[in-house]
């Protein structure tokens, strides 16, 4: 994962709880508002985070919708005290209605690869 | 990581959300209850699990106590659908102080070696 990456940068804790990550902010590049960490998705095997549900309620043309991303589309700000993402509007609204579904297949890895592509995030199982 | 460590084993889905980790039962080898887990500590940078902090309060000597232990200390049973792990009565009544204090300093290494070596658990930074 590249430096910063969801990391708190390197002035920050290198740990962090996880009911701390749950509910934290989530900002666009400007520094808006657009939603907040639902939870988290754990590979049990490797016990690594690999995607966050998050609730995005803060674009004007959306109600309160969750998505699945991958957790490299997150980036803690220690300025902000949440995480940030390049994630936009158009995403959102161009989003598969299957990644928000509660019985997607997470053991898929086509169905896993074709979201990472969607978000344009590196591979989780390829890291 | 060992197979099968908090992997939920070959049988179970790959993926395990944040929120149902918390609060899942906690078990010994014999397949007694002896507390539950409160919350995860997360690696930032690589987005790992790294230690869990459990609450134990099965043991008949001990009343409830809060500890972080190693998340390889930890493995995912399906049978009983909760964590199994060989953490004894004797080992909580000797554990360190500091492990369990809210002002334990998680960025200095050489604690952290410290509480691996007393857990007689592989260093996460090293695997």
């Amino acid at each position: 994962m590249a430096q910063g990456s969801a990391s708190g940068g390197i002035t920050g804790k290198p740990l962090i709880e996880s009911d701390r990550v749950e509910g934290s902010a989530v900002y666009d590049p400007s520094g808006k508002y657009i939603g907040s960490i639902k939870r988290l998705m754990i590979e049990k095997m490797s016990g690594r985070i690999v995607y966050t549900v998050v609730s995005f309620g803060g674009f004007v043309g959306l109600g309160e919708d969750q998505h699945t991303v991958p957790w490299s589309k997150l980036t803690y700000d220690n300025g902000l005290g949440g995480y940030r993402t390049d994630i936009t509007e158009e995403q959102l609204l161009g989003a598969p209605i299957f990644y928000r579904a509660d019985n997607y297949h997470w053991a898929d890895r086509e169905q896993e690869r074709g979201l990472h592509d969607y978000w344009a995030a590196p591979y989780y199982w390829s890291v």
